[in-house]
């Protein structure tokens, strides 16, 4: 699909998607999230709690450290326990001094007198953010996010993350959102392959796709057709019908 | 965690993850299952079905091509239309040529009559499959992945994924399976984050995270302990409790 849309990768850190103790959804959530909004989603990766991985990969994927894409987002490593190695290794990635944040602090501490909580040295360390990053202030948690280059760190606990990508998004830089066209055939791929391809060769600023699929004993393929232009993304539609007689 | 298992990473292959249609669901049963054989998955990345940089990663996570783990395996993209590239990408990445598979046919044929059905042209890209590959014949589909180095290539659809996984299995290099323990905790993170890192500096050869959730209001934190020696994960377990006073 061609588009000036910005790229965008997930880097998601978390020991517990890869032991499989965890099915990831965050990055699953924030994929539906940036497709709404116009920018392309190119990759995920998921890595393990660990200083050098977390930090080769930043500087794989964000644009400012000469990595790939135009936007990095990550979710998890930012608690208060030992194995929350996230905020040292976004500050050794790019650069940068990792310290006590004022305002974060002042946010947490007005969160736990509130409930009449008193810290713990560990709860403070979720206000070590690396120098010059901004907060990403959310309304679940006190603990922020932050922001640093082209990248957005975000919680790994899926009602922060959540709030967390809403904070953001009003200061993304948005696109034009895709959209899509899809019919059910019941039959199999192989069957509707050269209509599609054909199609797809008619239409190639368009994306189509084929997802066979099986419910209760009966098979088929889902056809989808994404592309930016609505008018464009039908008429393929109606081609493609067309074609297989659906 | 301290373990001589051999090292894996997933890639899957998609647009639909990406776009937020399909919620991933092979790289985290793979992750269960290969947990329980001690294969230690460390890495999944997701990328488009674009050839390119499905060799790109190919060659970064394959260890016979002078990528980071042993084992790598691979979901998606090797169905019969336009868009399944990966066994291209695959022969690429290894430097061979890619043909019809005369083995992968036979079993084509046969499937297709037994159902009283002419293939297509298309279904038969199904059997092209790069030289010097061994076929993962598979309960649920005729159409095979397809093992070269040290890649795994299996389908995406998860029926099939799964069958796939279910072929290799005996043939792969196990190890010995992480154990695990956990207690849920009715406080928050930060609170047994001194426990939590002190048991973890005791005891260096397991791993000890923590997960923090809310279940109907009422917050609370999984701490689980993994590691090998099922005494060393229960003594680090009980130590634990005792700490933390439960």
């Amino acid at each position: 699909m061609q588009s000036d849309n910005k790229t965008a990768a997930i880097l998601v850190i978390g020991d517990e998607i890869l032991s499989g103790r965890t099915r990831e959804g965050n990055a699953h959530h924030l994929s539906g999230v940036l497709s709404a909004v116009g920018i392309d989603l190119k990759e995920i990766r998921v890595v393990a709690d660990e200083q050098d991985l977390i930090v080769e990969a930043i500087r794989a994927l964000d644009s400012t450290l000469g990595g790939r894409y135009d936007l990095l987002f990550t979710s998890g490593g930012i608690g208060p326990t030992h194995d929350d190695v996230t905020a040292d290794a976004v500050a050794q990635a790019f650069g940068v001094g990792i310290g006590m944040n004022e305002d974060a602090l002042a946010d947490m501490r007005a969160r736990w007198e509130a409930r009449g909580v008193t810290p713990t040295e560990n709860a403070l360390r979720m206000a070590r953010i690396p120098l010059g990053a901004e907060l990403i202030r959310n309304k679940v948690s006190a603990a922020p996010g932050f922001h640093i280059g082209n990248t957005y760190v975000m919680a790994g606990v899926p009602e922060v993350f959540r709030a967390m990508v809403e904070a953001i998004l009003p200061d993304l830089p948005t696109g034009r959102p895709p959209i899509s066209e899809s019919v059910d055939v019941h039959r199999g791929e192989s069957l509707v392959a050269d209509d599609l391809k054909a199609v797809a060769e008619a239409y190639s600023d368009l994306s189509l796709g084929s997802y066979p699929w099986h419910r209760d004993g009966v098979y088929g393929t889902a056809l989808v057709v994404r592309g930016l232009d609505p008018a464009r993304v039908s008429a393929a539609m109606s081609d493609l019908k067309r074609r297989i007689g659906v």
